[in-house]
């Protein structure tokens, strides 16, 4: 194999090479080389938030391209973000790769961080990092944002507010399933992805999986018309409306329009918002009604949803890689 | 065993157990509970860095416990921000846990990278963070922080001024090697440390190593006293001088008195700053001159130094664990 890998590499070599990716985008008051970022803050509030995704129950690299895997860390870090109601300024990324990892994939993973930000967040750039070596590839991003007015939490809902959406719910899940269904051996290893073999809507929802695409501009957008609580759906929607019914102390009744997969699916991080009744701005739809708090956190149709709502990092993972 | 492991709990369950250890500490605007916190930014300037301990080339599980892991995590990240004249305000943190882990090691980790907050940085707390499962314990940091002035960068030492140190050269690598050679099986296996078997001094060292405790508030007092150039000692005095020096196009003549430890030695974690003369302020002490750019970017009394400056994580870990 002449392909280089990471540990062909000393530190500063490999740090180069991100560098030259990311080169022109920052605008940070002291960018890298320092020992710190120095950032500004008009407004004097910041709004911080950090996380991971872990090789094995985040993702397969049977499945993700390095361009993939950065821009989803990027995406469901910027969509947590605007969930507040803030506008992304900057990431810090920590990346921990294993030594036998192609210098390409540590590449085209800074590629995708910054052709996320590029695309959703514009104006946001990679501001600070950190690069170890592990057994495990992580990559931990911290996303930081600015305000230009109250932050939206998640407790702020009222009775009569509307429940609206901005951004997909469903072909996330469904195209996870797609990837465990079809490109997994009799054993469970996961088998390299081959697009042609899939139909146009199924490799929409593949992509949707792999490469998220939050409406990120539309969290400021909410937070300016007016919204009064607001979050990104990572878990599930029925799981994450009852994180917020629960805070808010409400009920969210859901209409009976939306399918099984925009329910209990996750990883699409839509927002979802209330909204008092008219202040709905524009890339949001309607989805439901807030309640005076009753018996169930959320219902479907004035029903109480019966099932599974959504993702448990811990419950959940088969332990498998590939 | 009864012993309650890490997969016994699901997410919301551990998080509790983890909001236990941090209650009360937290200053922001938002705290834990929503999407994101906010946090308050006098000065509108943040200064911002992350920085990992990944379970194999950065720590033993045989050697640290969880207190001292998160005691470690955040010394590491806090000098990072004190290096750039800045108080830390918040720590972010990324936890990446396998689901064999005790709960008690997590609870002692969060209690470690409090404690570390509250002892070394007043008025600094843990505001945000991530919780997931993978096979290699990683713990990835993010540290924030503002200022009273403006940022100390790596890039202003100048001809004339006084090189100066705040905190220790060397206990925390004579404490690695005390590790290695006395607590490793014949195979190289890590093996339990026994404190009995230490000198007071040896111990002393070990706890540098498993604890360092760099002196955070002195960057600050640095800033203000005018220091021209400034970094934390993290990969050895003779490497990180370089760096400062290549910055500032200046040669650092260090003192032919500092031993081998205190040229080489890394993980101390002590602030080196640049300060025109008669202005180093109380808890630095003097150990060299900053002098024109000759051939070599550090020298020791005058002459180049021959060997090895410090520790680079791609060559050098030898990808043990234990």
């Amino acid at each position: 194999m002449s392909e280089p890998r990471v540990r062909d590499l000393d530190e500063a070599a490999l740090l180069r090479r991100i560098f030259a990716v990311l080169e022109g985008s920052s605008t940070a008051l002291v960018g890298p080389g320092d020992d710190a970022a120095v950032l500004a803050v008009p407004g004097e509030r910041l709004v911080a938030t950090t996380d991971t995704l872990v090789h094995g129950p985040d993702f397969r690299l049977a499945w993700s391209s390095g361009e993939d895997l950065g821009r989803k860390a990027a995406a469901v870090n910027l969509a947590d973000v605007a969930a507040m109601g803030a506008r992304p300024t900057a990431l810090l990324v920590a990346l921990a790769v294993p030594d036998a990892m192609p210098v390409t994939f540590v590449e085209d993973l800074a590629r995708g961080l910054r052709a996320a930000c590029d695309e959703l967040a514009p104006g946001c750039a990679i501001e600070g990092g950190d690069l170890t070596v592990s057994d495990t590839l992580t990559v931990a991003v911290t996303a930081l944002g600015v305000l230009d007015g109250a932050p939206v939490r998640r407790s702020g809902a009222r009775r009569g507010d509307i429940v609206a959406v901005a951004g997909d719910l469903g072909p996330a899940t469904r195209g996870l399933r797609i990837l465990f269904d079809r490109f997994r051996g009799a054993d469970g290893t996961p088998m390299s992805m081959e697009p042609s073999v899939l139909s146009d809507a199924e490799r929409s929802d593949v992509v949707a999986q792999l490469r998220p695409t939050p409406p990120i501009a539309l969290g400021s957008v909410a937070a300016r018309a007016g919204a009064t609580a607001m979050m990104d759906v990572s878990d599930g929607l029925i799981l994450d409306a009852t994180r917020l019914a629960d805070a808010s102390g409400v009920t969210l009744d859901l209409s009976s329009s939306l399918d099984d997969d925009a329910l209990t699916g996750g990883e699409d991080h839509a927002l979802l918002a209330t909204f008092p009744a008219d202040a709905m701005p524009e890339g949001f739809r309607r989805i439901g009604t807030v309640r005076e708090r009753g018996a169930c956190a959320v219902t479907v149709g004035g029903v109480p949803f019966s099932g599974r709502g959504g993702w448990d990092p811990y419950q959940d993972w088969d332990a498998a890689r590939g």
